[in-house]
Protein backbone atom coordinates (compact mmCIF):
# COMPACT_ATOMS: atom_id res chain seq x y z
CA UNK A 1 0.00 0.00 0.00
CA UNK A 2 1.39 3.08 -0.96
CA UNK A 3 0.09 6.78 -0.18
CA UNK A 4 1.42 9.96 -1.49
CA UNK A 5 -0.10 13.37 -1.13
CA UNK A 6 1.27 17.04 -0.51
CA UNK A 7 0.20 19.44 2.86
CA UNK A 8 0.27 22.88 2.50
CA UNK A 9 0.62 24.37 5.86
CA UNK A 10 -0.44 28.05 6.83
CA UNK A 11 2.69 30.20 7.44
CA UNK A 12 3.82 30.42 10.54
CA UNK A 13 6.02 33.04 12.49
CA UNK A 14 10.03 32.34 12.59
CA UNK A 15 10.17 29.32 14.68
CA UNK A 16 9.74 25.92 15.68
CA UNK A 17 6.04 24.59 15.25
CA UNK A 18 4.89 21.66 16.63
CA UNK A 19 2.69 20.15 13.25
CA UNK A 20 2.06 16.02 14.78
CA UNK A 21 -1.64 16.60 14.32
CA UNK A 22 -1.57 18.04 11.25
CA UNK A 23 0.62 15.69 9.47
CA UNK A 24 -2.08 12.80 11.54
CA UNK A 25 -5.11 14.46 10.14
CA UNK A 26 -4.07 15.17 6.59
CA UNK A 27 -3.66 11.56 6.36
CA UNK A 28 -6.52 9.60 7.95
CA UNK A 29 -5.49 6.34 5.45
CA UNK A 30 -3.07 5.76 7.95
CA UNK A 31 -5.35 4.45 10.41
CA UNK A 32 -5.89 1.07 7.90
CA UNK A 33 -1.84 0.49 7.82
CA UNK A 34 -0.55 -2.33 10.41
CA UNK A 35 2.98 -1.67 10.26
CA UNK A 36 4.88 0.56 7.70
CA UNK A 37 7.04 4.19 7.72
CA UNK A 38 5.61 7.44 7.20
CA UNK A 39 8.17 10.11 5.37
CA UNK A 40 7.19 13.63 5.71
CA UNK A 41 9.51 16.07 3.36
CA UNK A 42 9.94 19.93 2.74
CA UNK A 43 9.70 20.87 -0.43
CA UNK A 44 11.69 23.95 0.31
CA UNK A 45 15.38 24.74 1.53
CA UNK A 46 14.76 27.69 3.81
CA UNK A 47 12.69 25.46 6.09
CA UNK A 48 13.07 22.82 8.28
CA UNK A 49 11.97 19.79 9.73
CA UNK A 50 12.78 17.37 12.84
CA UNK A 51 11.73 15.36 15.63
CA UNK A 52 11.81 16.51 19.58
CA UNK A 53 10.36 17.32 22.48
CA UNK A 54 6.33 17.69 22.50
CA UNK A 55 5.26 18.91 25.71
CA UNK A 56 7.28 22.28 27.22
CA UNK A 57 7.02 25.45 24.77
CA UNK A 58 10.19 26.92 25.99
CA UNK A 59 12.18 23.96 24.43
CA UNK A 60 11.30 25.07 21.24
CA UNK A 61 12.25 28.66 22.16
CA UNK A 62 15.48 27.68 23.07
CA UNK A 63 15.86 25.48 19.55
CA UNK A 64 14.97 29.21 18.19
CA UNK A 65 17.80 30.78 20.51
CA UNK A 66 20.30 28.15 19.89
CA UNK A 67 20.08 27.87 15.94
CA UNK A 68 20.07 31.70 15.77
CA UNK A 69 23.50 31.59 17.77
CA UNK A 70 24.85 28.46 16.07
CA UNK A 71 23.82 30.51 12.65
CA UNK A 72 24.32 33.84 12.51
CA UNK A 73 23.35 36.35 10.06
CA UNK A 74 25.58 38.86 8.58
CA UNK A 75 28.80 36.82 8.31
CA UNK A 76 31.12 38.79 6.38
CA UNK A 77 31.90 35.55 4.59
CA UNK A 78 28.44 35.18 3.12
CA UNK A 79 28.14 35.87 -0.64
CA UNK A 80 24.64 34.79 -1.26
CA UNK A 81 23.09 37.78 0.32
CA UNK A 82 20.33 39.19 -2.08
CA UNK A 83 17.30 37.27 -0.16
CA UNK A 84 18.30 39.11 3.23
CA UNK A 85 19.99 38.78 6.06
CA UNK A 86 17.66 35.53 7.13
CA UNK A 87 18.05 33.53 3.83
CA UNK A 88 21.67 32.19 3.96
CA UNK A 89 21.00 31.27 7.50
CA UNK A 90 18.40 29.16 6.67
CA UNK A 91 19.63 27.49 4.13
CA UNK A 92 22.09 26.32 6.50
CA UNK A 93 19.76 25.88 9.19
CA UNK A 94 17.85 23.53 6.82
CA UNK A 95 20.81 21.04 6.50
CA UNK A 96 21.63 20.99 9.78
CA UNK A 97 18.35 19.89 10.72
CA UNK A 98 17.38 18.02 7.87
CA UNK A 99 14.65 18.24 4.73
CA UNK A 100 12.41 15.21 6.22
CA UNK A 101 11.67 12.82 8.20
CA UNK A 102 10.56 8.87 8.44
CA UNK A 103 8.34 7.59 11.42
CA UNK A 104 7.14 3.85 11.90
CA UNK A 105 4.19 3.48 11.75
CA UNK A 106 1.95 0.91 14.00
CA UNK A 107 -1.61 -0.12 13.93
CA UNK A 108 -2.59 2.55 12.77
CA UNK A 109 -1.01 5.36 14.24
CA UNK A 110 2.22 6.91 14.09
CA UNK A 111 4.69 5.21 16.64
CA UNK A 112 6.38 8.12 18.73
CA UNK A 113 8.31 8.18 21.96
CA UNK A 114 5.60 9.95 24.80
CA UNK A 115 7.56 12.93 24.33
CA UNK A 116 8.00 13.17 21.04
CA UNK A 117 6.56 15.48 18.12
CA UNK A 118 7.59 16.53 14.49
CA UNK A 119 8.32 20.01 14.43
CA UNK A 120 7.96 22.28 11.32
CA UNK A 121 11.34 24.92 11.82
CA UNK A 122 11.05 27.92 10.07
CA UNK A 123 13.80 29.91 9.37
CA UNK A 124 12.94 32.70 7.51
CA UNK A 125 11.50 35.90 8.97
CA UNK A 126 8.21 36.09 6.21
CA UNK A 127 8.15 32.53 5.78
CA UNK A 128 5.11 31.64 3.18
CA UNK A 129 2.78 28.51 3.17
CA UNK A 130 5.15 25.74 3.57
CA UNK A 131 4.21 22.47 1.51
CA UNK A 132 4.92 18.79 2.64
CA UNK A 133 5.35 15.63 0.27
CA UNK A 134 3.64 12.82 2.74
CA UNK A 135 4.45 9.01 1.30
CA UNK A 136 2.64 6.30 3.28
CA UNK A 137 4.05 2.75 2.83
CA UNK A 138 3.08 -0.34 4.84
CA UNK A 139 0.76 -3.43 5.51
CA UNK A 140 -2.88 -2.92 5.09
CA UNK A 141 -4.89 -5.31 7.14
CA UNK A 142 -6.80 -7.56 6.08
CA UNK B 1 7.79 -8.47 3.25
CA UNK B 2 7.32 -5.95 6.59
CA UNK B 3 8.74 -6.52 10.17
CA UNK B 4 8.84 -4.29 13.01
CA UNK B 5 10.09 -4.82 16.73
CA UNK B 6 11.18 -3.08 20.03
CA UNK B 7 14.67 -3.29 20.71
CA UNK B 8 15.62 -1.95 24.42
CA UNK B 9 19.69 -1.08 24.19
CA UNK B 10 21.08 -1.15 28.56
CA UNK B 11 21.88 1.90 29.71
CA UNK B 12 24.70 3.61 28.70
CA UNK B 13 27.33 6.56 30.09
CA UNK B 14 26.94 9.81 28.15
CA UNK B 15 28.94 9.68 24.95
CA UNK B 16 28.84 7.73 21.68
CA UNK B 17 28.72 4.14 21.44
CA UNK B 18 28.88 1.46 18.43
CA UNK B 19 25.62 -0.05 18.27
CA UNK B 20 25.52 -2.12 14.90
CA UNK B 21 26.26 -5.69 16.81
CA UNK B 22 23.38 -5.04 18.62
CA UNK B 23 21.22 -4.05 15.87
CA UNK B 24 21.56 -6.94 13.81
CA UNK B 25 21.60 -9.63 16.61
CA UNK B 26 18.08 -8.06 17.27
CA UNK B 27 17.01 -8.87 13.95
CA UNK B 28 17.75 -12.08 11.79
CA UNK B 29 14.53 -11.80 10.09
CA UNK B 30 17.39 -9.77 7.85
CA UNK B 31 19.41 -12.94 6.56
CA UNK B 32 15.69 -13.61 4.48
CA UNK B 33 15.69 -9.95 2.98
CA UNK B 34 17.38 -9.83 -0.70
CA UNK B 35 17.15 -6.32 -1.39
CA UNK B 36 15.70 -3.60 1.25
CA UNK B 37 15.85 -1.18 3.64
CA UNK B 38 15.99 -0.69 7.81
CA UNK B 39 14.71 2.50 10.23
CA UNK B 40 16.28 2.46 13.54
CA UNK B 41 14.13 4.96 15.11
CA UNK B 42 14.92 6.10 19.11
CA UNK B 43 11.80 6.51 21.21
CA UNK B 44 14.09 9.70 22.92
CA UNK B 45 14.58 13.35 22.53
CA UNK B 46 17.53 12.73 24.63
CA UNK B 47 19.49 10.34 22.86
CA UNK B 48 20.34 10.36 18.69
CA UNK B 49 21.72 8.12 16.22
CA UNK B 50 23.77 8.68 13.87
CA UNK B 51 26.17 6.85 11.44
CA UNK B 52 29.90 7.06 11.42
CA UNK B 53 33.47 5.55 11.67
CA UNK B 54 33.58 2.08 13.50
CA UNK B 55 37.06 1.71 14.07
CA UNK B 56 39.25 3.95 16.53
CA UNK B 57 37.21 4.74 19.55
CA UNK B 58 39.33 8.03 20.07
CA UNK B 59 36.80 8.66 17.32
CA UNK B 60 33.66 8.54 19.36
CA UNK B 61 35.66 10.71 21.91
CA UNK B 62 36.27 13.26 20.30
CA UNK B 63 32.60 13.38 19.05
CA UNK B 64 31.79 13.63 22.78
CA UNK B 65 34.07 16.67 23.23
CA UNK B 66 33.37 18.65 19.91
CA UNK B 67 29.75 18.16 20.67
CA UNK B 68 29.55 19.66 24.30
CA UNK B 69 31.30 22.68 22.82
CA UNK B 70 29.46 23.10 20.37
CA UNK B 71 25.99 22.96 22.43
CA UNK B 72 27.31 24.23 25.89
CA UNK B 73 25.46 23.46 29.31
CA UNK B 74 23.98 26.18 30.97
CA UNK B 75 23.71 29.22 28.52
CA UNK B 76 21.91 32.25 30.12
CA UNK B 77 19.72 31.98 27.16
CA UNK B 78 18.17 28.79 27.60
CA UNK B 79 14.79 28.81 29.37
CA UNK B 80 13.94 25.26 29.49
CA UNK B 81 16.45 23.82 32.70
CA UNK B 82 14.29 22.26 35.40
CA UNK B 83 15.46 19.01 34.18
CA UNK B 84 19.07 19.66 35.01
CA UNK B 85 21.85 21.51 33.03
CA UNK B 86 22.49 18.29 30.80
CA UNK B 87 18.66 18.64 29.30
CA UNK B 88 18.37 21.52 27.03
CA UNK B 89 21.59 20.84 25.08
CA UNK B 90 20.28 16.61 24.80
CA UNK B 91 17.56 18.01 22.95
CA UNK B 92 19.20 20.24 20.57
CA UNK B 93 22.06 17.86 20.09
CA UNK B 94 19.66 15.07 19.52
CA UNK B 95 18.40 17.21 16.64
CA UNK B 96 21.58 17.72 15.36
CA UNK B 97 22.27 14.04 14.31
CA UNK B 98 19.25 13.04 14.38
CA UNK B 99 15.84 10.51 15.72
CA UNK B 100 16.48 8.00 13.10
CA UNK B 101 18.96 6.25 10.59
CA UNK B 102 18.13 4.48 7.20
CA UNK B 103 20.29 1.89 6.18
CA UNK B 104 20.45 0.10 2.87
CA UNK B 105 20.02 -4.48 3.01
CA UNK B 106 21.47 -6.71 0.65
CA UNK B 107 21.36 -10.22 0.51
CA UNK B 108 20.62 -10.70 3.85
CA UNK B 109 22.96 -8.04 5.85
CA UNK B 110 23.42 -4.59 6.32
CA UNK B 111 25.02 -2.85 3.12
CA UNK B 112 27.40 -0.47 5.07
CA UNK B 113 30.55 0.87 3.98
CA UNK B 114 34.33 -1.03 5.26
CA UNK B 115 33.89 2.04 7.88
CA UNK B 116 31.14 2.35 9.04
CA UNK B 117 28.64 1.18 11.89
CA UNK B 118 25.68 2.84 14.19
CA UNK B 119 26.21 5.44 17.11
CA UNK B 120 23.17 5.59 20.09
CA UNK B 121 24.18 9.11 20.88
CA UNK B 122 23.67 9.54 24.52
CA UNK B 123 23.22 13.34 25.79
CA UNK B 124 22.31 12.83 28.74
CA UNK B 125 24.80 12.16 32.09
CA UNK B 126 22.28 9.45 33.51
CA UNK B 127 19.91 8.04 30.60
CA UNK B 128 18.26 5.16 31.00
CA UNK B 129 17.81 1.96 28.88
CA UNK B 130 16.99 3.53 25.48
CA UNK B 131 14.27 2.10 23.22
CA UNK B 132 14.49 2.00 19.61
CA UNK B 133 11.85 0.58 16.69
CA UNK B 134 13.49 -1.56 14.08
CA UNK B 135 10.83 -1.58 10.80
CA UNK B 136 12.71 -3.53 8.24
CA UNK B 137 10.78 -3.38 4.43
CA UNK B 138 11.74 -5.41 1.82
CA UNK B 139 11.84 -8.59 -0.97
CA UNK B 140 12.11 -12.17 0.30
CA UNK B 141 14.09 -14.70 -1.24
CA UNK B 142 11.61 -17.17 -3.28
CA UNK C 1 9.25 -2.94 -7.20
CA UNK C 2 12.94 -2.77 -5.71
CA UNK C 3 16.22 -1.77 -7.51
CA UNK C 4 19.06 -1.25 -5.59
CA UNK C 5 22.75 -0.48 -7.22
CA UNK C 6 25.89 1.20 -6.59
CA UNK C 7 27.03 4.76 -8.60
CA UNK C 8 30.33 5.65 -8.03
CA UNK C 9 31.04 9.79 -8.43
CA UNK C 10 34.19 10.84 -9.58
CA UNK C 11 36.42 12.56 -6.94
CA UNK C 12 35.34 15.80 -6.14
CA UNK C 13 37.46 19.21 -5.04
CA UNK C 14 36.65 20.06 -0.82
CA UNK C 15 32.90 21.93 -0.38
CA UNK C 16 29.42 21.35 -2.06
CA UNK C 17 28.23 19.87 -5.23
CA UNK C 18 25.09 18.84 -6.87
CA UNK C 19 24.59 15.69 -8.10
CA UNK C 20 21.07 15.43 -8.60
CA UNK C 21 21.63 14.67 -12.01
CA UNK C 22 23.87 11.90 -11.91
CA UNK C 23 21.46 10.35 -9.49
CA UNK C 24 18.56 10.64 -12.07
CA UNK C 25 21.18 8.97 -14.97
CA UNK C 26 22.13 6.43 -12.28
CA UNK C 27 18.52 5.16 -12.02
CA UNK C 28 16.48 5.14 -15.19
CA UNK C 29 14.22 2.71 -13.61
CA UNK C 30 12.87 5.22 -11.93
CA UNK C 31 10.44 6.38 -14.54
CA UNK C 32 8.46 3.05 -13.88
CA UNK C 33 8.03 3.90 -10.35
CA UNK C 34 4.19 6.26 -9.67
CA UNK C 35 4.61 6.48 -6.67
CA UNK C 36 7.64 5.28 -4.38
CA UNK C 37 10.81 6.41 -2.36
CA UNK C 38 14.27 6.65 -3.39
CA UNK C 39 16.99 6.45 -0.91
CA UNK C 40 21.06 7.68 -1.15
CA UNK C 41 23.32 6.74 1.29
CA UNK C 42 26.93 7.28 1.22
CA UNK C 43 29.24 4.45 2.14
CA UNK C 44 31.82 6.69 3.55
CA UNK C 45 32.15 8.40 6.82
CA UNK C 46 34.06 11.62 5.92
CA UNK C 47 31.80 12.96 2.64
CA UNK C 48 27.95 13.11 2.95
CA UNK C 49 24.80 14.24 1.67
CA UNK C 50 22.02 16.82 1.87
CA UNK C 51 19.37 18.28 0.30
CA UNK C 52 19.57 22.71 -0.64
CA UNK C 53 19.02 24.87 -2.86
CA UNK C 54 20.52 24.21 -6.43
CA UNK C 55 20.61 27.61 -8.27
CA UNK C 56 23.27 29.61 -6.76
CA UNK C 57 26.72 28.09 -6.36
CA UNK C 58 27.86 31.01 -3.82
CA UNK C 59 25.00 28.99 -1.61
CA UNK C 60 27.27 25.98 -1.60
CA UNK C 61 30.40 28.04 -1.16
CA UNK C 62 28.88 29.67 2.22
CA UNK C 63 28.24 25.91 2.77
CA UNK C 64 31.83 25.24 3.01
CA UNK C 65 33.00 28.62 4.59
CA UNK C 66 30.31 27.86 7.44
CA UNK C 67 31.28 24.34 8.53
CA UNK C 68 34.70 25.00 8.15
CA UNK C 69 34.17 27.50 11.16
CA UNK C 70 31.48 25.63 12.46
CA UNK C 71 33.54 22.72 12.88
CA UNK C 72 37.54 23.85 13.00
CA UNK C 73 40.96 21.52 12.15
CA UNK C 74 43.31 21.08 14.32
CA UNK C 75 41.35 21.47 17.50
CA UNK C 76 43.78 20.73 20.97
CA UNK C 77 41.05 18.43 22.39
CA UNK C 78 40.95 16.01 18.80
CA UNK C 79 42.79 12.42 19.61
CA UNK C 80 41.47 11.08 16.02
CA UNK C 81 44.56 12.90 14.18
CA UNK C 82 46.55 10.43 12.60
CA UNK C 83 45.30 10.79 9.02
CA UNK C 84 45.44 15.12 8.70
CA UNK C 85 43.97 17.64 9.98
CA UNK C 86 41.09 17.69 7.54
CA UNK C 87 39.82 13.94 8.97
CA UNK C 88 38.43 14.36 12.22
CA UNK C 89 36.42 17.48 11.08
CA UNK C 90 35.08 15.38 8.07
CA UNK C 91 33.83 12.67 10.46
CA UNK C 92 32.01 15.68 12.68
CA UNK C 93 30.53 17.54 9.48
CA UNK C 94 29.41 13.95 7.83
CA UNK C 95 27.62 13.25 11.01
CA UNK C 96 25.63 16.95 11.25
CA UNK C 97 24.96 16.60 7.49
CA UNK C 98 23.97 12.97 7.26
CA UNK C 99 24.74 9.76 5.02
CA UNK C 100 21.59 9.80 3.44
CA UNK C 101 19.05 11.65 1.71
CA UNK C 102 15.27 9.88 1.08
CA UNK C 103 13.29 11.41 -1.50
CA UNK C 104 9.62 10.98 -2.87
CA UNK C 105 9.06 9.85 -6.47
CA UNK C 106 6.10 10.83 -8.05
CA UNK C 107 5.40 9.60 -11.91
CA UNK C 108 8.67 8.48 -12.73
CA UNK C 109 10.69 11.49 -11.03
CA UNK C 110 12.06 13.08 -8.18
CA UNK C 111 9.03 15.04 -6.41
CA UNK C 112 11.80 17.77 -5.19
CA UNK C 113 10.56 21.74 -4.55
CA UNK C 114 11.52 24.03 -7.42
CA UNK C 115 14.99 24.92 -5.38
CA UNK C 116 16.10 21.75 -4.32
CA UNK C 117 19.08 19.52 -5.29
CA UNK C 118 20.86 16.73 -3.74
CA UNK C 119 24.58 17.70 -3.19
CA UNK C 120 27.25 15.70 -2.16
CA UNK C 121 29.40 17.07 0.43
CA UNK C 122 33.46 16.32 0.14
CA UNK C 123 34.75 17.08 3.58
CA UNK C 124 38.35 16.15 2.45
CA UNK C 125 40.99 17.65 0.79
CA UNK C 126 41.63 15.15 -1.51
CA UNK C 127 38.73 12.51 -1.43
CA UNK C 128 38.41 9.95 -3.89
CA UNK C 129 35.95 8.15 -5.92
CA UNK C 130 32.64 8.30 -3.50
CA UNK C 131 30.31 5.03 -3.49
CA UNK C 132 26.53 5.86 -3.62
CA UNK C 133 23.75 3.12 -2.72
CA UNK C 134 20.90 3.93 -4.26
CA UNK C 135 17.32 1.84 -3.14
CA UNK C 136 14.39 2.83 -4.76
CA UNK C 137 11.13 1.17 -4.16
CA UNK C 138 8.08 1.97 -5.17
CA UNK C 139 4.35 0.95 -7.39
CA UNK C 140 4.95 0.23 -10.85
CA UNK C 141 2.98 1.26 -13.66
CA UNK C 142 0.53 -1.23 -14.67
Amino acid sequence: MWIQKELSLKPRSRGFHLITDEIERGLPEMQDVVTGLLHVFILHTSASLTVNENADASVRGDFERFFNRAVPENEPYYQHRDEGPDDMPAHLKSSLLGSSVLLPVSDGQLRLGTWQGVYLCEHRDHGSSRRLVLTLNGNEAL
